[in-house]
């Protein structure tokens, strides 16, 4: 239980290490936007991240508020990626507090995570979300997910079986149940009812995970490091490849789908807007430029 | 009370008079495709309107199911503009059937409207949106609405100015109480609470209008022509104006909330997926190019 503030630097390391994966990831799609060779599709400039950091506004909790920094980058072969950071505390309302694990009969709440959606050039590199967090209510728990949403999902097999191979070895290391019941969740969870379609290819989705608190962060870390290593590796292997119009087409009208998504089923977008979070952090996994036929 | 069927057909000139609308309105917007003299800052083709017949899924209704027929324009001053038809009638889900007046113990409905999206190519025209319907169940009512989204609001007072003084002229040829409570729902209604932003300029917004069949029917019909007559001219003061990319970019921007609204709080994008309507005439009002910073 949440009793008072030096409560809370008992987990500063939790956020320490959310800002760490976020230099680490910055500093590495920073170097893959120097490392294009040449492209024949695009004219932009070489992209750096730019940081910009929200305060939570506070709400009647005790000791609330918190905040976090958004890294924007728009570049030449990231046509946008945002790093989200935040660590936020308060109280839930009446309504959220019902909905919340331990959080029925003691509102208060601490939230630290990073959030990550980059939205390529390139219609050939699948679009990236990824997500690591820890909550604390009156229990303790991490969450998290990665997945990939590829502009042509019948052609991405040979995308969507590294990533997956790479998930499911980590997974695996902590615990050989995780990726099955992770992988479902998340072919679950990232579904358009109303399309009858998958959002994309898949990946990992989890919430609630108190098993053991030390393997547990250890684990989410671990996720965090294959998550990078593998998505650079599916953005690096077609870096160079250029594309057509209407490939390019087919990606602004995949991004719709994507944006259907967010805004009608995604509960993060839900429980931020419910939270009176900060928009621009909120809609910041929106794509640059969308289509709809 | 719907009964059997022969009762819809009591209310077939409702529907014709939508359909006379629809070619009337697609025929003047062709007209507007054709008017254009020059262009310096689009190369499309001139439009033309393409139909699309869509039919319903039967319920477990008495004689339900129904469709529509949707109208579709790509051209070279309406960027994307789509006007729908539709009469469906079966008998509301279990949730529905408490939300909607007079379906509580007998879930049988019918309706019948039209629906007009426009969004134009230049961002010194404001997108529009009409409807007008009629519902039936054990009530019988009219409900509509017209409102315009200019790029900048602060800079749309005459046209604002100009298309309120039209629609409040026809709302007090029928009843001076209209204008004022139609034009607060519509600011109500066209409201985006998660970036304490009006959508539009407004315009009006009416529902549960039964106050005497045949003067309602005549307001419906009125309105439509009020609609389309201001639009019109709206469209051809503008048309021959040029403008920047910086515009053009903003223009994109302002389409987000318009998306934003429509995924996130649009009774009629809700009631459409709930009631497993036609995607395509659902989302038939999303703008066909959309950026979000």
């Amino acid at each position: 239980m949440i009793k008072n503030k030096s409560n809370y630097n008992k987990y500063k390391f939790i956020e320490k290490n959310f800002y760490n994966l976020r230099n680490q990831i910055c500093s590495e799609f920073e170097n893959i936007e120097n490392s294009l060779s040449y492209s024949s599709n695009n004219n932009s400039n070489i992209g750096k991240f730019k940081k910009k950091a929200w305060k939570r506004k506070p709400d009647k909790g005790f000791s609330s508020g918190g905040g976090g920094v958004m890294s924007l980058m728009y570049g030449r072969v990231f046509e946008k990626v945002g790093v989200n950071i935040s660590t936020v505390m308060g109280s839930f309302s009446e309504e959220m507090k019902n909905k919340i694990p331990g959080a029925k009969f003691n509102p208060n709440f601490y939230a630290t995570g990073i959030s990550l959606v980059a939205h390529m050039h390139s219609p050939l590199i699948p679009a990236a979300h990824f997500n690591t967090r820890f909550i604390r209510t009156t229990k303790n728990w991490f969450g998290g997910g990665a997945d990939l949403t590829p502009t042509y999902l019948n052609k991405s097999k040979s995308i969507s079986n590294f990533f997956h191979k790479n998930l499911k070895k980590t997974c695996d290391d902590y615990n050989p149940k995780y990726y099955p019941e992770y992988k479902k969740w998340c072919d679950e969870y990232f579904y358009l009812p109303h399309r009858k379609e998958k959002r994309g290819l898949g990946g990992i989705f989890f919430d609630y995970l108190e098993d053991d608190f030390d393997k547990d962060y250890e684990f989410v870390k671990d996720i965090g490091q294959t998550f990078l290593r593998t998505y650079s590796k599916i953005i690096s292997d077609k870096i160079n490849l250029s594309w057509t119009n209407k490939q390019k087409k087919d990606q602004l009208i995949k991004r719709g789908r994507y944006v259907e998504f967010n805004l009608l089923y995604d509960r993060g977008t839900a429980f931020g807007l419910k939270t009176e979070g900060n928009i621009d952090a909120i809609f910041m996994s929106l794509p640059p430029q969308v289509s709809w036929k």
